[in-house]
């Protein structure tokens, strides 16, 4: 089975265990002459890293990618792209108590009854190290897109922090913002407070949840397919796959379902449709919102400072590389629509 | 490619244009031996029926299920499954307009500068009587779940219409109601005046949206799988690939995501996960929201009378179809989790 | 799961039992803008169909293909391709004795055995009659390579039946020779005795096997994927999915495994490699050979005059039918190859 | 796309160029609890490396397994197993010449022209090298059935090398012989003889081709599909997917085309179906076997040393994992048939 893959075209099968010697990815589908930038590569990861602010976990990890397969001379070969990272910093022995006791919100005790034998060590392939692979997939789908379609932009950043909420001025203005300039990617003037605020948890064995907006600009129109891949619907299954994320939403979504028709659908095209319609992207704005819990590892388990009192900062890298995936996956598929 | 099916282990692939002779779906991997219930099936297909009521289309169709193959002496085979159903009433003319005009919030233009060549008839395969496929196919998973875990329960109703919402003790009330008995599957002593609503909506070509919630009740523990087909995922791909779905929330949802860490994991288990934790299914309820936008066909469009001023009503049913494939495919899953 | 399917980006799935209702094929990922072609699937369905001569089983069937889906104004729209045959000349009755005995080189108890339930009527699924749906699905494709690359030939012809065997020169001619003016498909001046020898043994209730030959000329080159899916493994799966086949050789085939490298490999092209290199077509004639075991139904079963003396002549179109879906299916993926 | 992986149930993924820095797969959908044998595995990969002995190339690898992922305490988890090897002796200067000028009989000139862009030292991907994969993924896929059915026996050897060809009594002996103790597989009193004539080839710059055969012992009734897969057409496909193959048989093969119905036809039972009837096991002992064309690689090439005079011996095992793989598939697969 394919319980480990996703895409159509572009497709990636990922593996690895938080503490296990290594977690990488296969990715199927790319196609040849592709240039590989490995700057572009590690600048991701260097985003999505642990332990790369006050305000994350702890945990050090070089996150130093190996290429192992389907590129030459700096260009893809058209052969399935392996990459992988090793693990260093794994500690497991602070683990050692959840062979006995699951944890609070974690997968610790319905893993056991799935599977039987777990690797009980750092959450084992539930740990959310596993989103490295994604950011690597999504790295080299970016480059597929930046050749075939260099105008597009994928913009992701938090929407909101515990109940810090960016102004709708500060949500426009995150193309002209440096986003990762802000150690929480919450593009505002209030950020210090953020900052505290986490810090503050951090220390206390507190967490916090909070919402990823993503915006993409220029969009090709025509992605998508009409029934089960519409693209919004790919986009919801990405970001439902992630582990701390509990809701999604596009265009005005939720607040949609509030509205009169004939207020609603005033205009053949506009951002209340959040750039798709009947599941194809039409090449206006895409907009769309990830909801994150708090963070499952609170008190005790939280205060041995390798965990992460909001995941939303560090998720912002993850949400974009999925988006590029897709993005890629359905640039690619396109090709295929006419004779 | 596969971007007409849906399922990994239970796999169905669907077909036919709104005006085209028949739609139809194809089964595959459904096991021999499930006894095959025709009542089941009709039941269903009557709940999603257009013309049903004074709240929905007037369009007229027997949606009448022929059963081509997968099925002898009333048990199913280990073959394909196909079933179909043939159109009747449909009135191809008052769609001539659309091949130069599209229309508003529709996909008509999208589409036609994705494939070139379409079916402008009602909406060709973009039409939300694609829907019917899914009832169908819902059902023979319903069949299968009824003989693996006759305990397991799924129950959908509309939490919202319009501004509508249902009030606590009503949505806690859901198990002890029987909801096809309210036209617009709002169970509530108000419905009189949603209805009242939705029938002047459809005379004046207004159109509204609203919020379907789901809940399944003693659901295996274990489905799902670790990283990317979690249990929340393929729900979210399920909702998200229907037409007028604009949201899609589980457990607590964006609702959790303003919650202290603290307070939200206070227990190891609990309704605010969902029912779901790490991406598997706990046992404990599972409830979730699809949040449906008003429907596009407003105005003289809408007056025809062949379009339903809002889409909950009868999407209640596919939302239920949708969620009886997705358990389905998860508990004949996990047969493979374990050597 | 995917039992039912065959093709990776023009993807076929078929359904139906011999003597249910109907059987059928969903085309999915046929792009949209080909012109379709009732004629070629008409002529193709006639050349496969029983009761065509003095040399096949005398069951009628109309196999009448009707198109319920992805077909609008004579051009394919992008969406999936739905075409049934309805079953008409169903004698069950004659089928009730296998119930509880199974018949000698038939697939009755191996089902009975994996599925339980079974539809014994005509060997249910498992009889030769699905071969019609992948008729139908190798005519849509034809239809794709017509307008992809005019310029391919299939060209397939009993190449040995019983032991006539055709001479190197009446393989060679084939290409100037109507295959379908030979009731046997063995296109050579011998074939009146091979008729007769057929015409004997459906009258005694004998049966023999033999071999197809399929040449493809100018075909496009770069075709086929590096590992699994080589040109050759899909053909090799495609012939070898089929009820009697029992043997596959492309190019020269067992007759290499006896040469010296440096005879064999005198030059860098050459028929020797049967048009494939490294998995992937050379743009020079493919060719290949199917070996066919003899007719399962013999003394008494076949007397009955409902099977087929031997199964070659009906089988050529069903080959090239393989063969079409095959180059249509790699034509498509080339489009991915390159960024 | 899938290009790169094989199998339903149980899927790999492989991935590597020859010269790159190393190769490896993923193995998705293997059941959790099986126990990892490390012995196992490298009992296989020695089987296959090269420079096992004088009839061998002389390419020096240590072919030394690194298990990342889905394995802990020695049992696997459920999760993907990812397992590499680092290439060692790429000794890629000897391959500049290949840049302007392709090989004759490799694929260096049909890769280029699909691709554009190619890993031109040892043939890249297409190198036989891949196979390793294979082996490693076929042993895991060992581990599974010797877990669920130790009673399954695999027994592969050389029917034929060059002209030199097994008695029935020296195949009927397998069972009771040490293949490996046959430094060509070929197990025979002649077997000094091949040596010889390898011996000679190697030095000489010479090729020859042969043939494998693989007979499987208790084998489970019921493994294998109704229409496509089939297990005689998985195997099909598995066996004409490795690079030197250009026939495939099963059972009687081609000899069965020349047959009557009413002689070969003549038990329910018997070895003439190849232990597969109706495209599903019945349980009595499946024969197979595999026609692989003389190596490529000659004179000049050759002599440097680095190529295999006679590819059947290394094939041995790559043929076995095969077979491995698809009876593991199939046996998972099994548990979906009935509900």
């Amino acid at each position: 089975m394919s319980a480990n893959s996703f895409g159509q075209i572009l497709k990636i099968t990922t593996f690895g265990e938080s503490h296990g010697p290594a977690l990488g990815v296969v990715i199927d589908g790319c196609p040849s002459g592709v240039e590989f930038s490995h700057d572009l590569l590690t600048a991701n990861l260097e985003r999505r890293k642990p332990g790369q602010s006050s305000v994350t976990t702890a945990r050090q990890e070089a996150d130093q990618a190996e290429v192992l397969s389907g590129v030459f001379e700096n260009k893809t070969l058209g052969t399935p792209i392996c990459i992988i990272v090793k693990n260093q910093d794994a500690d497991s022995k602070a683990y050692e108590a959840i062979k006995s006791q699951p944890r609070i919100g974690h997968a610790d005790d319905t893993w056991k009854l799935k599977f039987g034998h777990v690797d009980h060590r750092g959450g084992g392939r539930s740990s959310g190290r596993e989103t490295l692979c994604r950011v690597i997939a999504g790295s080299v789908a970016q480059m597929i897109c930046e050749k075939l379609r260099p105008e597009i932009k994928v913009r992701g950043y938090a929407k909101q922090i515990a109940n810090f909420i960016l102004t709708p001025e500060e949500s426009e203005n995150v193309w002209h913002t440096n986003i990762d300039n802000f150690k929480t990617r919450f593009p505002s003037q209030r950020e210090n407070e953020v900052v505290a605020l986490l810090e503050k948890a951090k220390a206390e064995g507190e967490s916090f949840g909070g919402v990823i907006e993503v915006k993409i600009n220029n969009i090709t129109a025509g992605l998508g397919q009409p029934v089960f891949h519409k693209f919004k619907a790919d986009l919801g299954f990405a970001m439902m796959s992630l582990g701390a994320v509990s809701a999604f939403e596009i265009g005005e979504g939720f607040a949609s379902s509030q509205k009169q028709g004939t207020e609603f659908h005033s205009h053949l095209s506009g951002a209340q449709y959040g750039g798709i319609r009947g599941g194809i992207t039409t090449g206006e704005t895409i907009d769309f919102r990830v909801g994150f819990k708090p963070t499952s590892s609170i008190k005790d388990l939280a205060k041995k400072g390798r965990h992460d009192p909001c995941i939303v900062p560090r998720a912002v890298p993850v949400v974009e590389a999925m988006t590029w995936i897709l993005i890629a996956d359905h640039l690619l598929w396109t090709r295929l629509d006419r004779i």
